[in-house]
């Protein structure tokens, strides 16, 4: 079996307000709390220094962008290295004069920088318009291997593609962070809603079963305005959940408050589970060419 | 909008037992029953004709092979013909001397061969000791445009595999077709069984999702007893379902009696939720060519 230890890791779900320096202290308390309830990966969740500013298409907005590494950055490689944990910092990346990206730091347990990913599918919808504001990503998809564990990276819109769960387990990954911003438009809050949140529940599950991995969303939460007239803003549905190898649900956060949620990942479990069903023996590699396609028409 | 017309499937969950004849006249009058209540569409269960005599490895068993077009074909055909309706057919492949695959056929409404699947990802774990039998498939994945609609087939150990459902849905399928022969062990079927059941129902919804299609998974029932010695037979869960492109479960059978099971499958439905969540749009399609490795070392 493997010799790896199993490890704690800690969701941040977190409201996110105006103040980006409020925002940026919240993520530093809960990381430091979390820490100090033994977790060894801490996820925030995602561009958690600001509103989810995407309502709208504003070019004043960028101002919100800081640099990787940065000031977000910083101020969690202090807590990294100090408390000895490893931690995934969202980051509203300014690259070059304009080129933005929405990426994410991996600090390491020392403080350094394991390294960065850049959001690879960027979604545009009603009060979603992300293309607008960030280039698709240009690293590919990303394992780390950290002081605590191999873990993958991905961010949102990626969680409704097996093929980037899929590139990223592939590097070995043992557990795939998604950190995240989703919510319901106020217009169908009522009668889509439920519905939403289960296939967004159940895509991710399935990405655990397929992979043999573990899954942590990290969400949001909250109702944030949105840009005025028909817009009723957004309310985040939190929901923050981590599942085992086989889908299984081992842990949730409530959808309407803030919540440090913690779980173990235990690598010997991987194992376990992928003997038993050996989907990555199998695997038709030599039938897969299409999947570059955009469509089989 | 589509302009295609929403058309009723039925999905056949049938025990089946040691006379091959018994059991294609339960298919046969099944699919019977089915077209007289307006089904445009029946599946059958995975190698609906004999038992699961995947137990154990015995090469005489190879016995039980035919053809493709055969027995099977032929007394489905006529039914296919004379009620008008689309017949997924799973069958024992007879290909050559000594070559052998586990196969399905689709009769279209006219009776006439559409085409044919060769199962392409054949799993073998204790009890389930497919590659000794049938060979992989080598006509990759299929959706066939049928006088019903658009269905994509694809058999049983299939469903772990995201890149099946994908590459069959590329191609235009409204409907995934799994039909399969899974169940449990009687070792651990207290202890595993819901898991395991709950991950396959997971990952099937799960495709759907990610894909906007219907998904139909088609499994027999029953306990079939084992090789001997240690041997506990394998109690088949059946659980046949059909879900919608959002994953929600429209209609879903016992673990442990025969039914067929009725749904609709609406064109119109998948391009409204493929609207609202664009899944397909944003495909990274330039950052994909790894699928086709089997690790990432």
């Amino acid at each position: 079996m493997s010799d790896a230890r199993p490890y704690k890791v800690a969701l941040v779900q977190m409201a996110c307000g105006d103040d980006a320096q409020a925002n940026l202290k919240t993520a530093v308390a809960c990381t430091q709390e979390a820490a100090g309830k033994g977790a060894k990966v801490v996820c925030l969740p995602e561009l958690f220094r600001t509103r989810y500013f995407c309502q709208k298409e504003d070019a004043k907005i960028f101002d919100l962008a800081e640099t990787l590494p940065g000031e977000s950055t910083q101020a969690l490689a202090k807590v990294a290295k100090a408390k000895k944990v490893v931690v995934v910092v969202p980051v509203f990346e300014k690259r070059a004069p304009g080129l933005y990206h929405n990426s994410l730091a991996v600090l390491d347990a020392d403080g350094s920088l394991a390294g960065t990913y850049r959001k690879m599918h960027i979604p545009d919808d009603p009060q979603f318009y992300e293309k607008f504001y960030f280039a698709p990503g240009d690293l590919g998809f990303k394992t780390f291997a950290t002081r605590a564990g191999k873990i993958g990276t991905l961010i949102c819109w990626d969680q409704w593609y097996p093929e980037a769960a899929r590139l990223t387990a592939l590097q070995g990954a043992e557990i795939l962070f998604y950190p995240t911003a989703i919510g319901w438009l106020s217009a169908d809050k009522n009668t889509e809603g439920p519905a939403q949140r289960e296939a967004w529940r159940t895509v991710q599950r399935g990405h655990a079963v397929a992979n043999g991995v573990y899954v942590a969303a990290v969400n949001r939460v909250g109702h944030e305005p949105g840009g005025g007239g028909k817009n009723g803003g957004l309310t985040f549905w939190g929901s923050t959940f981590l599942c085992d190898p086989q889908g299984v649900v081992l842990a949730e956060a409530p959808a309407d408050k803030e919540a440090i949620l913690y779980g173990e990942v235990d690598p010997a479990r991987i194992e376990e589970v992928r003997r038993g069903w050996p989907f990555l023996r199998d695997r038709r590699v030599d039938a897969f060419q299409d999947l570059t396609r955009r469509f089989i028409d």
